[in-house]
């Protein structure tokens, strides 16, 4: 990997534009702090320990994680203070989970008795305690109790187990990424901000102070302005944005700071071109949660081609056969989804202008478990 | 990862059915044999080293792979002949194709002048030759020239280029993944071998002796009773089968020897539970080349239960009210596309018996250049 220029790199590889990437670090740093809340970024969309240290030098509080593995791997690497986004219930998960809250500040997600009894056996047997949030569904029905009677319900019930102390609620209004029209995304993040501000309420009023209430998504950050009652947002991939936030208009293609390079291997017909980039590489996202926003499987930069079908190693596009599209030319694509993108590289380059700045290590990819 | 039972294992885990695996080789090289044929499997299905040793101990003449990188790992491991069945036109793969023809006997696909000069420069000037094979398309309409006399001038066409040594030809009719009918796949399986051996025979009166005809992918091989002027079969996915050959109907769940264990971590309504298996480790594949074959993004092993939608980290299930699933409960999952989600774990279970009798490392997961 000793390449000097995009040039010199062999394809398809992952590439980081880290000019872009500071500007759209600071532009969220700069939200969080005019709304007066705590940034708190997702880093399931970098997985790269060296951006997380720079959010948090940025101001962001702590990161934000899926999984105790991808938490390991943030600690080892010097961040403090991690939110483990999950439901987390199997017990080689909770005692790593336990060593791992005896080095640095470590919070979780609840949303089940069953959970609760599982995490409280965990740590009242070491004479530990862990914080816990409460997950609300605020729409997306993945995981989470519904607002209202249920999410204080199961706190009350919580409340007498050794072992934990509530911290606070939390939401994933992922079902953002079904939404067609910029309207439609404030109309869900208004939702997800009021559905939690209204529930803190009630804690309070029954005497649980939910210091932490935190919300976000991507969409819903980027249309938001705040709103009392919340205190932490949650954002993840606007570090690097990509075609399925183009596609909710909560981006454009010059916000894009990942992109995917690829070289055209096979010119077999005047309107066909095949890239080296596959499923395997750019992952078979057309949209978040399984709706369909984006055209395509990724943005060629620079060209109006659209990636109509992926193999594992293969991107298949059609071209109009005046195309200057040659066997050995390359390409830039943003992906539908940056995410699972990154997961699928073990390192990424860092460039500026063109010219490779640094070779990151993906060092939390592949945290299957 | 040091565990007996799979009841020991944490979630989501990729577990591989050793005596099922025996049983898939066996079988297929079997049918090599009363063909008169040769099995060259392709690895990019399971990506282990050891699997590939054992294909090649049951008889397999050599390999296919997708990738130079992929040979590299399976050269180091000991498989001394092998086949990259893909377009190379990169310099920097180039190079290390060189480095690896001169430790073992590797051939290549070619499907344009464009290509064929690059490799020929590579080898020429390094006073070196490569066995190259014609990729022909056979209705995929990914890479390939057309059969007929698209084939046969770029096989005159490169006759003269130095560094290069003809081979052969050969297909893969991956358009077998959007058929609906069995009748169908045996008419694609019929056309794959028919269309090869007419190319081959017409190759041949030109004096062109193709000493390699190859065919394949796992359907049109389990349909396939041998075929005049083939010689060489390459299907990858029959060790494990998966989830889209049931729906092809040329596999049975009983047949599958790739499960993932996962574990269930909500329950947050009566009609739905929520699992630890999501697109990172299931990935989002319904069919093969972008066509929807299978229902769900699984099937869950002995239950009626359709994995409706994917996130990362999550499977959403609707299951009726009554169904017993607690959570911490762990199901087993055939996934719908068993190549990527072997891409998507480090290692995977070889088990016998719900017993654990070894860790295989997928030494060749996420060779992505």
């Amino acid at each position: 990997m000793n390449c000097e220029s995009i040039n010199d790199i062999d394809t398809p590889a992952l590439l980081i534009d880290l000019d872009q990437v500071e500007k759209n670090l600071q532009q969220m740093q700069q939200k969080a702090d005019r709304c007066g809340v705590t940034l708190r970024p997702h880093i399931k969309t970098h997985k790269i320990p060296e951006l997380a240290l720079k959010q948090v030098q940025l101001g962001a509080r702590g990161i934000t994680a899926s999984k105790v593995s991808e938490a390991e791997v943030m600690a080892r690497a010097g961040i403090g203070d991690i939110f483990i986004a999950n439901q987390v219930v199997a017990f080689q998960k909770l005692k790593r989970l336990l060593a791992l809250s005896r080095k640095i500040n470590v919070a979780i997600g609840l949303d089940s008795i069953a959970g609760a009894h599982r995490l409280s056996e965990t740590f009242s047997a070491a004479g530990a305690t862990v914080e816990y949030l409460i997950e609300i569904n605020s729409g997306l029905n993945r995981c989470g109790v519904s607002p209202g009677r249920e999410a204080i319900e199961l706190v009350q019930a919580i409340e007498s187990l050794p072992g934990l102390a509530f911290k606070g609620i939390f939401t994933h209004a992922g079902q953002v990424y079904g939404k067609t029209s910029l309207a439609e995304v404030q109309k869900v993040s208004q939702f997800e901000s009021q559905t939690m501000s209204e529930i803190a309420r009630d804690l309070q009023d029954l005497g649980y102070q939910a210091q932490t209430v935190s919300v976000g998504s991507t969409p819903t950050m980027k249309v938001w302005e705040g709103w009392s009652g919340v205190n932490e947002i949650r954002p993840g991939n606007y570090i690097f944005n990509d075609a399925i936030q183009i596609a909710l208009q909560v981006a454009k293609p010059e916000d894009c700071a990942l992109t995917v390079l690829s070289t055209v291997v096979s010119r077999p017909a005047s309107d066909r071109a095949v890239i080296d980039a596959g499923s395997k590489v750019l992952a078979l996202d057309k949209g978040g949660h399984g709706v369909e926003t984006a055209k395509g499987y990724g943005m060629v930069v620079g060209r109006k081609i659209v990636i109509d079908r992926l193999s594992e190693e293969h991107g298949i596009m059609a071209v109009d056969p005046g195309e200057p599209l040659a066997v050995g030319d390359c390409i830039r694509i943003i992906p539908n989804h940056a995410c699972p993108v990154v997961n699928l590289f073990g390192s990424a380059y860092g460039i500026r202008d063109n010219a490779v700045e640094t070779v990151f290590k993906i060092a939390a990819r592949g945290m299957v478990q």
